[in-house]
C-alpha cells in the first residue's frame, strides 16, 4: 500500500477521504518528525514543494508560510497566507518524493522554508487530525494516489465549458436582455449570464426582486431558447426577517448555527443581520439543499455559492462591543497607538476570530465550536446544494461552484478562485494556481477573468483571455464600482481580439472537454507543471508554463506591454502562433530556450511531439456546436495519436457507461502519412481535416473520413 | 531652442525650473491637442511612454492611469495611481520623440492608454500650469535637456554610499550599540544606523527621549568613532503641547498652516494632535530649517524627512464628524450599504481630501488652499532642511532625503521610494522605477531593501540585496511588528550571502560613486532603459534589465525559487557571474537571448563591450576604504576605456573645482594589450590589477602602476 494513515488524537470525520485505510502506529512514521503539534520534514536544496491548491505565490510553494483557513480576503497580495480554500495536500519532489495530506477541519499552518530555509513545518493548530503519507516513484503517481483517496471530482454539464459573463450586478431584466442581445448581435458566443446578489429581494436567498425581475420565469425561458443559461448566486447567510419563509422555517426547525446560549447566532452580511444554516448538521444541510428547487423549478440549471467561508461583516455582539469601545475614544487626543486601535476596532469587525469562536454546529449530535470545523463550512454548503440538486434529478448535471472550499467538496462542485483583482500579477497567479488546484481535486475551476475588483484595462483583458480560454471555468466577472469589462466594453480592436478568443474557445471545446473528462475520470491532472513530465533541472524550475492535457504546453503572456516572451521547450515542440481560428502559423522549435514575439492580438501554444490538437468550429453556444468536420493540427515525428473523449454532456452516464471515444493515429507508412481512426461508442464526427507538421517543418494536408 | 514653454492661466511658481524660458503662444502648440483642462497626444502602437518618476508598474507607463498627487499609501499594488512623489515629466519615444513636463503644484492625471489604448491624456485638475515641450533626436538628449531645465540634482556625502541599517525602531542606546557591535563583530561593513520616531520624546521633532537615549551625544560620538553615522528621522507635523519649544515658538511666530478661520490647523499624526509648519512660507521654512541645528550640534550629519505628503491620520474636525456619524449607526441593522459607510467613515479619516481642502498656506503673502499646492509640501520641507543645513556649513554635504517629493526638491535632497512591502513584486517594481526616477532628477535614491511592511524571507533579502548594492541609497529598513531583516536575522547561510554582497558593495563604491557623480554633474541618467542606448525593437521592450553607468548592464533575479533568468544582450557582452569579491566567473556572450543559471548565492552582471569595471576592496565603512590598488575587469574588443571620477566626498567643491579623474585605456598594440592612464587632479590609486577578457574569451592579467 502506498498510502499510510496515522491518526492523531480524535479528529472529526471530514468526509474528505473515500477510502477506508487502517490507521497505523504513529511511532512508525518515517521521513517526518513529530514535534508537539507539528510535523517537520527536512528540505534539500533541490526539493520542490507543490500543493496547497488555491493559494498565493508560485507553483513551488517554498519560501513562504501558508495557512489553510478559508478566508474572505479579496486583497490577495503575495504576503497573504490564506485564500478562500483550505487544501491541505502537499507534495515534496526531490531525490525523494512524498505526498502529505492533513485531513483536518480547522486551521493548519504550512511553514515551507519561511522560518528556516531548509525546513518544512506543518502545524495543526488544534492538534487533531488524520495524517496521510503517500509514497510513489513519480509526482504523477503520488498525485493520482491522493486523488483516488479523496474520490472523483465534480463533473459539470458540457455547456459549462462555454463562455460565461458576469458582473456584480446586471441589475434587472432589461440589462440582462440587453447584454444577451449585445452578444448575439456581435456574434460573440456565450452560454451563461450570471445574476449577482441584486436579483434577490433585499439579498434574501431563494427570493426574487419583483421590481427588477418582474418576469423572471419568462426571462429564464427566453434566454434558454437563445442558448443562454442564467446562473444565480446563493449566499450562506439567511436574512433575519419576520415573514421570510426561509428564515421562519429554519428557526422553527432549528437549522441555524447557535451561539453559546443555544440561540441562533446573529451575524451580518449583505442584507444586514442573518443566521447561518448549520451545513454541518445533516438535517439542516438537506433542508437548505431542498430550497434550490425554487429556482430549478423556474428553469435554472446552475448556481454559484458565495460568502461561505463564512464571510461575516460583523456580528451583533461584535458591533455592540465596537460601538462601546469607540465611545471611549471620543474627545481624546488619539496618538498612533489609540488611533490605530480605533481603526482596528472597525476593521477587525469583519471575519473576526472572536466571532468564529462564538457560534456552534451540531455535528452528529455533538456541539462543536465553529472555529474547530471552520474549513468544512463552505464545503458542506456545496454538498448541501449538490444533494438538493441530486434529489431533483439524480441523473442531471447542474453547474455548481463555490467560493469557499476544502478537500472533499471537490466531489460536489467546482470553485472559482475567489475575488481577485484586475492585476497582471493576478493573471500570473492564476496560471500558477491551476496545477496545485488540480492536485487537490479541483478540476472545474478558473479565475474571474479580467479581475473582480479594480479596473481592468483592455490589454489585461486580452492577455487574460488568451490564458483563460484554456481553463474549464471561463468567466468574466467584475465588481460594482469598477470599470465594465465585457468583451465590448472597450475599443473595437479589443472587442475583435476578445471575440476571436471566445470563438477559439468554442473551437477548443472538443479538446478541453475531452481532456477535462479524461483527467477527471482517471484522477489525473489537466494542468501540470513541466516537472511532472520532464525531469531535467530546468523543467523543474519553470513556473510560468504548464502542460495542459495530453497534447499542449501553454506559455501565456502575463506582462503588460510585452511583445513576446521567453519559453523553455523540454523537448522539440510545434509552436502554433494564433491570431484567430483561421490565422495560425506553425514553427517547429528545438528543445531549449526560446523567445517568441506576439503582439497584443497574438499568442502561442505548443503541441508536444507526436501529439495533436483537434479544433472544432465556433457556435453561439456549446449546444449549437456542430463538429461533423474537425480540424486537427498534428505534430508528427514518428507516430502521433490522440484519443478524443465525448459524451452526452448533460447526464451522469459517464459514471456507468463507457464513453464515446474517437482514437486518431497518424503514422508513417514509408514516406507517406497514414491516418487511422477507431470509434468506441459513437461519434458525431464524420471527417477530419488534418494539418500534419513534420519535424522538418514540412506541412501535409490530409482529409480523413470516419 | 529645443524647449518650449506655454503658460496656461496663472500658475503659482513651483520653483521647479531653473531656466528662464519665455512663454509662447499656446495656439502654436503642435503634436499636442488641447481639450478643456486636458492635453491629448495620439500614441502609435510602437510608442513607449517613459517617466513619472516614483510610481507603480513598468518602465513603460502605457496601459494605466496615474495621478501626480503625493500620497501616503503603503499598500502600493499595481492598481494604485500615486505613490509618495509627484513627478510630472514624461517622454514619448517612438518614431517621434517628445518630452512633456507639467509644472504644476497640484494634482495632474496621466491617462496613458487606460481609457483609450492609443491616446495619452494629461489632465491638470485645477487648470493652471506651465507646460514645457522638449524636443530632441534621442531619449537621452530630451532627458538631458529636461534635467538642465530643472537644475542639478542633490549630491550626498560619499559615506552615504555605504550600507545603511534601519528599522522602526532601534529603540534605545543599548539596542543601537548592540546592533553596531553585531556588524563590527561579524565584519559586515556599515556606515549608517537609522533612528526612527522612537528616539524622540513622544514623537516631538527636535527632542530626544531621555529615558531611552540618556547619553545621546556620547552615543553619536562613539558610533562615529567606529565609522557609523546615526541618521534621525524628522516628521512634518509638530506636536501641540504647552511648553514644547517648537510648538510655542511656531505659534508665536505664526509659522503653522491655518484653517479657514486663520487659526492653526489641527491634524493628527504619531504624537496625536499636531500643527503643520507652513513650508511654503519662506519665513516658516527658514525657521523650521534652523531647528536641525539642535541635532547637528550633537554630531548628526544626516536626516530623513518623513510624513510630509503630509500624511494625516485624522484632523480634529474630521474625527469629530466621524464620531457624530458613527452615533447615527448605533443600534441599527447595518446592511451592505450602511456597514461599508461606517467602515469608510473610519478609513476615510486618513489623508482625506476634505482635510487637504481645509487648511491654508501663505505663499508670498497670498492665502492658498493646501490642495492647490499639495505636491509642493514635502518638496519645501526638504528645501527647509537643506537651507537650514547650508546655513550651518555651506560647504559641507549632509545626507538628506525625503519621502514626499516633487520635481524641484531633487536639488535639495534625495528620496527613498517610500513604505514598500516585503514582496518580490516590490523588488521588481524598484528595478523598473530607477530609470524613471533618474529622468525626473532623482539620483540619490533607493528602496527599503527587504521591504518595509510585511515579513521578509531570507531569499527575498538576498535577491533584493543583489540588486540594491547597485543603487546609490542602499538601506535595509523594516516596520514595527514585522520580522527582523538585518543581515544576520536569518540563518548563517543567508548571513554569509548578505555579508558577501555588502562587501561587494564597498568594493563597488569607486565605480558607483564615479558613475553617480558623472551622471549628476552632467545631468545624465545613472540607470537607463536599454532602449535609451540600443534602438532595436527588442531592447525597447525589455523591462527588467537596466544599463547602470558607463560599463554595466544589470539583470537582477526577482522571482522566488528562481535558479536563473533570461537576459537579452543588445550586443556582445561579458557576463560576470558573482558569488563574492573573490569568486567571479567570466563568459563572453554573443548578442541575443540567453538564459543564465544562478543559485540563491549567485548573480550576474554584464560588462559592455570595450568597457571596464573597477573594483576596490571592502572596508568597515566608506571612510576606511583603502583603494591604493584597484582591480579592473575589462572586456576588451578594440579599445576599452573608463574614466574614474573621484573627489573628497564631503565638501561641495565638486561645484567649483575640477574633480579628480583617472582615465584608463586598454588597447591593442599588435597582439599585446597596452594600458594607459591619465590622472587629472590627484588620485590615491597607485596600481591597477587588470583582468582583461578578450572577445574570444581569453583572459589576460596585467598589472599597471600609476
Amino acid at each position: 500500500m502506498n498510502i499510510k494513515r496515522f491518526t492523531v488524537a480524535n479528529p472529526i470525520n471530514c468526509h474528505a477521504v473515500v477510502k477506508d485505510i487502517k490507521s497505523e502506529d504513529i511511532t512508525k512514521l518515517t521521513k517526518v518528525e513529530i514535534e508537539d503539534k507539528s510535523l517537520i520534514v527536512k528540505l534539500e536544496d533541490e526539493d520542490i514543494v507543490y500543493g496547497l491548491g488555491e493559494n498565493v505565490r508560485g507553483i513551488n510553494k517554498r519560501g513562504w508560510i501558508f495557512e489553510s483557513y478559508c478566508s474572505d480576503d479579496p486583497n490577495h497580495a503575495q504576503d497573504k497566507r490564506s485564500l478562500y480554500g483550505a487544501h491541505n495536500f502537499i507534495l515534496i519532489s526531490g531525490k525523494e518524493k512524498l505526498g502529505i495530506y492533513i485531513d483536518c477541519p480547522s486551521k493548519v499552518v504550512f511553514d515551507i522554508g519561511y522560518t528556516n530555509l531548509g525546513e518544512l513545518k506543518i502545524t495543526v493548530v488544534d492538534g487533531e487530525y488524520n495524517l496521510y503519507i503517500i509514497n510513489g516513484d513519480t509526482e504523477s503517481e503520488i498525485t493520482k494516489s491522493f486523488r483516488k483517496l479523496i474520490g472523483q471530482s465534480y463533473v459539470p454539464p458540457k455547456w459549462a465549458f462555454g463562455y460565461q459573463q458576469s458582473r456584480w450586478s446586471y441589475k434587472d431584466e432589461d440589462e440582462v436582455r440587453e447584454l444577451a442581445k449585445n452578444f448575439r448581435d456581435k456574434e460573440i458566443p456565450i452560454d451563461c449570464i450570471y445574476l449577482d446578489i441584486d436579483y434577490m429581494e433585499r439579498f434574501k436567498n431563494f427570493t426574487l426582486n419583483k421590481e427588477s425581475f418582474p418576469n423572471f420565469d419568462k426571462l429564464v425561458v427566453d434566454m434558454k431558447k437563445d442558448g443562454i443559461k442564467l446562473i444565480p448566486i446563493i449566499d450562506a447567510g439567511c436574512k433575519i426577517e419576520k415573514g421570510y419563509e426561509i428564515y421562519e422555517d429554519g428557526i422553527e426547525k432549528g437549522h441555524y448555527c447557535k451561539d453559546e446560549d443555544g440561540k441562533p447566532f446573529v451575524a451580518a452580511v449583505w442584507p444586514g443581520q442573518v443566521h447561518f444554516p448549520d451545513f454541518l448538521d445533516k438535517d439542516a444541510r438537506l433542508w437548505f439543499g431542498s430550497k434550490y428547487k425554487f429556482l430549478v423549478d423556474k428553469g435554472i440549471e446552475g448556481f454559484w455559492n458565495d460568502m461561505n467561508e463564512p464571510a461575516i461583516f460583523y456580528s451583533e455582539q461584535g458591533l455592540k462591543k465596537a460601538f462601546d469601545k469607540i465611545e471611549e475614544y471620543k474627545g481624546k487626543n488619539l496618538d498612533i497607538y489609540s488611533f490605530f486601535e480605533l481603526k482596528d476596532t472597525i476593521l477587525g469587525l469583519s471575519n473576526s476570530n472572536n466571532d468564529y469562536n462564538s457560534f456552534y454546529h451540531n455535528v452528529d449530535g455533538k456541539k462543536v465550536k465553529h472555529n474547530d470545523i471552520h474549513n468544512l463550512y463552505g464545503y458542506n454548503m456545496t454538498k448541501s446544494a449538490a444533494e438538493g440538486l441530486e434529489k431533483i434529478d439524480e441523473n442531471k448535471r447542474f453547474l455548481l461552484f463555490s467560493r469557499a472550499s476544502a478537500i472533499g467538496a471537490h466531489r460536489y462542485g467546482g470553485i472559482w478562485t475567489g475575488d481577485n483583482t484586475s492585476l497582471w500579477e493576478h493573471l500570473e497567479m492564476n496560471v500558477k494556481m491551476m496545477p496545485n488546484l488540480n492536485m487537490c481535486g479541483y478540476m472545474y475551476t478558473g479565475a474571474d477573468t479580467g479581475g473582480f475588483g479594480g479596473n481592468c484595462t483592455p490589454d489585461l483583458l486580452t492577455r487574460w483571455m488568451q490564458w483563460s480560454i484554456f481553463t474549464p471555468l471561463l468567466r468574466n466577472h467584475s465588481a460594482m464600482g469598477t470599470r465594465n469589462q465585457e468583451p465590448f466594453a472597450y475599443d473595437l480592436g479589443t472587442e475583435k481580439s476578445v471575440k476571436n478568443l471566445i470563438d477559439l474557445r468554442y473551437a477548443l471545446v472538443p479538446y478541453i472537454y475531452s481532456e477535462f473528462m479524461k483527467a477527471t475520470l482517471n484522477d489525473d491532472m489537466m494542468f501540470e507543471p513541466l516537472g511532472f513530465k520532464y525531469s531535467d533541472s530546468t523543467s523543474r524550475t519553470v513556473e510560468d508554463q504548464l502542460l495542459m492535457g495530453d497534447s499542449l504546453m501553454l506559455a501565456p503572456i502575463y506582462k503588460q506591454n510585452s511583445k513576446g516572451r521567453y519559453v523553455y521547450l523540454p523537448e522539440e515542440m510545434l509552436m502554433v502562433k494564433i491570431k484567430n481560428i483561421d490565422e495560425m502559423e506553425f514553427e517547429v522549435m528545438p528543445k531549449g530556450h526560446h523567445y517568441f514575439e506576439a503582439n497584443l492580438d497574438e499568442f502561442a501554444i505548443f503541441i508536444k511531439k507526436d501529439k495533436m490538437l483537434p479544433l472544432g468550429k465556433t457556435a453561439k453556444s456549446v449546444e449549437s456546436l456542430n463538429n461533423e468536420k474537425l480540424k486537427v493540427i498534428a505534430f508528427v515525428n514518428e507516430k502521433a495519436n490522440y484519443n478524443l473523449y465525448d459524451d452526452d454532456g448533460v447526464s451522469k452516464n459517464y459514471k456507468t457507461l463507457k464513453a464515446d471515444n474517437l482514437s486518431i493515429e497518424i503514422k508513417y507508412v514509408g514516406n507517406d502519412l497514414k491516418v487511422e481512426t477507431v470509434v468506441e461508442g459513437k461519434t458525431t464526427i464524420k471527417e477530419l481535416e488534418i494539418t500534419a507538421i513534420l519535424s522538418n517543418g514540412e506541412v501535409r494536408k490530409i482529409n480523413h473520413k470516419i
